[in-house]
């Protein structure tokens, strides 16, 4: 096993926080390395956790999302996405944001990954579970400001988007190359209501 | 081929700076989704390009680094990483990172992967490139505010790092579950001056 690495924190000389809004709570440090060296500003973005679900039907298909995103102007196909809420654990903020943003649900549930969106200056850890087996289960039931598209995909399609980094979000595409590195294969086949990609084609 | 999402864009009705440091520039938008809805305040973080190198010797060695991350206050090991300077390609900023903060350069260099670390919120991109066969050729040069460990480390245990999630950073770790995925096993052996893991355990 390999050991952890040596720990040498910084010590915070001044801590000052310059907004406190949702979605831009940012506090700025005066901090001292180890070896002495004095930085005057260091930015900390403080964010609520965030999770991210990879979400497989009973009938093998992903539930991908489409969105506009407007620090890139672009659209982009991405998992289901959000923020934990006030005193939800991650398993629970994962479960609402998948039944909110596509109307799915059900099935079964573990963690597959955690992250850091950035260590440098995000607080936040980023969790991402695997829910096999989900079903439609209600209407989608966005916020205002959530416009999404809903997209059933396949196997194959969801592992070309990948390949091509069409699937931009990092936190996004690692637990989606974690997920497909790992997964035992022959784990697909036996699962109760899982078809071939074979037969899904057949089925169009 | 999956065909590209549907794009809607939003229409900007103000537009702010809120602050132009290094590490900090920050705009304020007001803007306008197509369902004619108005969101007051998004918040956009203008950072330039970022880069990150998945570096092995010509030993078969991966070239990882340590680093104090002040936002989690924890030590992390990760790839090394770093911003596009003005007038760099991202590939001569990946070179020039690899050789300050590991003294580390040479070899055979391809981009492997293009990211947002999130397109909500940052307008920049993040390119990942493999360099293979790689010598030392220098000292470690960093910045005063660098204080950077190198870890010359085998496969095995790069990939225990990561299949621990303890590269949390998922910008490195997208990258480096990428490269484990899709890297041609027969390619390993073919190359000159690399070893087998039997090899390089039987070297120690």
């Amino acid at each position: 096993m390999v050991s952890e690495p040596k720990h040498r924190p910084w010590r915070v000389l001044e801590s000052e926080y310059l907004s406190r809004r949702p979605w831009f709570t940012v506090r700025r440090e005066r901090v001292e390395l180890p070896s002495g060296v004095v930085v005057p500003e260091w930015y900390i973005f403080e964010f609520p956790d965030w999770v991210n679900v990879i979400a497989r039907t009973e009938e093998g298909r992903y539930v991908m999302i489409s969105q506009y995103r407007h620090a890139i102007g672009e659209t982009r196909y991405e998992l289901v996405a959000g923020c934990c809420e006030e005193g939800e654990t991650p398993l629970e903020s994962a479960r609402r944001e998948l039944l909110e943003e596509t109307g799915y649900g059900g099935g079964r549930w573990r963690q597959l990954m955690v992250t850091s969106p950035n260590p440098t200056n995000h607080t936040n850890r980023c969790y991402t579970f695997l829910a096999e087996g989900v079903r439609r289960l209600d209407a989608q039931h966005t916020e205002p400001t959530e416009e999404i598209e809903v997209h059933l995909m396949t196997e194959a399609e969801v592992r070309e988007l990948l390949a091509d980094d069409r699937i931009l979000q990092c936190l996004h595409a690692a637990p989606l190359w974690k997920y497909f590195a790992t997964r035992p294969e022959s784990g697909r086949e036996s699962e109760p209501g899982a078809h071939s990609e074979s037969e899904l084609n057949a089925d169009r």
